[in-house]
């Protein structure tokens, strides 16, 4: 007998896409036309003539989210752009969203209301419809959201698609989002400027859909978002893609009011989670199309390779030194200990 | 202020209706093409030439089931046929599952493996293949399946097309999910037989996919599923559609088992939850039809009104004298008290 707290949530994974794997029928419509099942940011499944999406995301009370650092709205703009991000991680146009909210009956509607604000306020941006959803009681707040979505041709971006030789890029800046919850936490005292940009990094995230799709538009395959951190999301990328990644460190973008103020800022950048941003695989020729095509900044970090590493995600220093990461990304279930999920 | 306890579950679903539908935007292809949105079993959508259905449920540790009566087999089966249930009340095929488990870092592997194993027996009965899902720590046991379907052709049941003079009628036989978890409560003593009746209707129930293709193939518009109770979802239907209803209690179909073992059989019958089985309407041909086609025992039990009644669902007797039902079917937030959602 052994404890979900033992084999982590990744192993658990490992153990549920095993039995599903097993039921997989051939004969069914469903099976044969699921093109990414347990594993990827989103399932996709052949339609017709186009790819459809579909990502859940439960954010738990506590273990996800702390009532006394977010507010309501922020946490329904939260919870939209956790799931919008994984839409945007395979390149898809999302379409619909179903709400299913597990609440206790003490809380102020007021307070729910503003939760579906925040929500709705992110959906409309991206032309999401909310299409429905589910209501229960429940000791402690649990939120589920499901988004559907759709290729805009016959193509999606996988986790499994990297290729030795591809360079290794990130969008946007790094370390952002975890920094603001140490922020948070820590009631740091920084200028205003600073906390207006780590709050908003935190705790109302933007979603990469317009650059996930451009992506696929400049014939970019592989990419995934990071939610539990660099260092871990490029290891899921690397094990879906069986290939192994060696990062240089100082090519990883920082934010400037990160670097200024948190001495930690690399261990931020690197093992901090709910970033939002994408980590995607590409040849050289399609990167400086990549890197002309988005307006947001694309810095290349590192590259995949075949070659026989101790690890599937290597950091090397400026000096072509190996570094060990101080802090591994997030795992469900191994770590209990934090309040909210980037610690 | 006001708390979720004081508003109710369908207070606060119309409060979310309300806000959702302020942000529709005719403009988006996403809410021109969506046919059916919060307040209906699935929401539904146009997508090419069928109608694409999605439907989300959570059950909640302790408010929907407990772990000392249900094992993890046969909640793994429950989580998938609540959510099956809602694509059969839309007369849909089920295509897909995405599977969102929170869940406590002590509980074993091995139970959530069996979770999984009963969840995949039913989804294979109906063809339907786990596409993906998420997992996260929590400090009880909270699960959100969410299921995708179509349409065979182009057409779905729904809530809100039932007709004044139409027949209500019901698959199968009720009060049994109620009396069964009565009976787990109560440790009541029951023959083999009926123990083994009662205990597959509570903890192991079989939506009713089959039927509702049938029920739309035949010429049925409108339907509802009954989870909450059927006095509560035929209000549901009636209040959708803009109508009123009358049920002949005496010919609301009890299951000999109950109706042998429990005093208050037709309490049970009339707002026992967690049934599982359709409530439909339709002109008497069609109700006629519907008989011949169907395998299950169909009963006619009362008919749609626009007469000005005190109550959307009124019950008369065999005399023709209004009751009271003596109890309200299941509603989120106003019942806190019971330890599972059948009280």
């Amino acid at each position: 007998m052994m404890k979900l707290s033992e084999l982590g949530e990744f192993g658990l994974i490992d153990v549920i896409q095993r039995i599903a794997e097993k039921s997989r029928n051939p004969r069914y419509d469903s099976w044969r036309q699921l093109l990414v099942g347990i594993g990827d940011d989103a399932a996709a499944w052949q339609s017709g003539n186009y790819i459809q999406l579909a990502t859940t995301d439960t954010l738990v009370q506590d273990i996800h989210f702390d009532l006394s650092v977010i507010s309501w709205r922020e946490l329904g703009w939260k919870a939209m752009a956790v799931n919008l991000s994984d839409i945007a991680a395979m390149g898809g146009i999302p379409e619909y969203a179903l709400i299913s909210l597990a609440l206790p009956g003490e809380l102020e509607v007021e307070d729910i209301s503003a939760f579906c604000q925040g929500m709705i306020e992110l959906a409309d941006k991206f032309e999401v419809a909310i299409a429905g959803g589910n209501l229960a009681s429940s000791p402690n707040v649990v939120i589920t959201i499901t988004v559907t979505g759709r290729s805009k041709d016959n193509r999606i971006l996988k986790r499994s698609t990297a290729i030795p030789g591809e360079q290794i890029a990130v969008t946007g800046f790094l370390g952002l989002s975890a920094a603001g919850l140490k922020m948070l936490q820590e009631k740091a005292k920084l200028d205003d400027e600073t906390i207006n940009i780590l709050r908003q990094a935190h705790l109302r995230p933007t979603p990469r859909i317009k650059e996930g799709q451009l992506l696929l538009q400049q014939g970019v395959n592989a990419a995934i978002d990071i939610s539990d951190g660099l260092v871990a999301d490029l290891d899921h990328l690397c094990q879906a893609s069986k290939v192994n990644a060696k990062i240089e460190i100082d090519k990883v973008p920082v934010h400037p009011s990160v670097k200024a103020n948190f001495p930690d800022y690399q261990e931020l950048a690197l093992s901090g989670g709910e970033e939002y941003e994408l980590v995607f695989t590409a040849d050289k020729v399609t990167m400086e199309k990549v890197k002309r095509a988005l307006d947001c900044p694309v810095s290349v970090i590192g590259e995949i390779t075949d070659e026989n590493l101790p690890a599937r995600v290597t950091l090397v220093n400026s000096k072509g030194n190996t570094v060990t990461p101080t802090k591994a990304g997030w795992e469900h279930f191994k770590n209990e200990v934090p309040k909210t999920k980037v610690a």
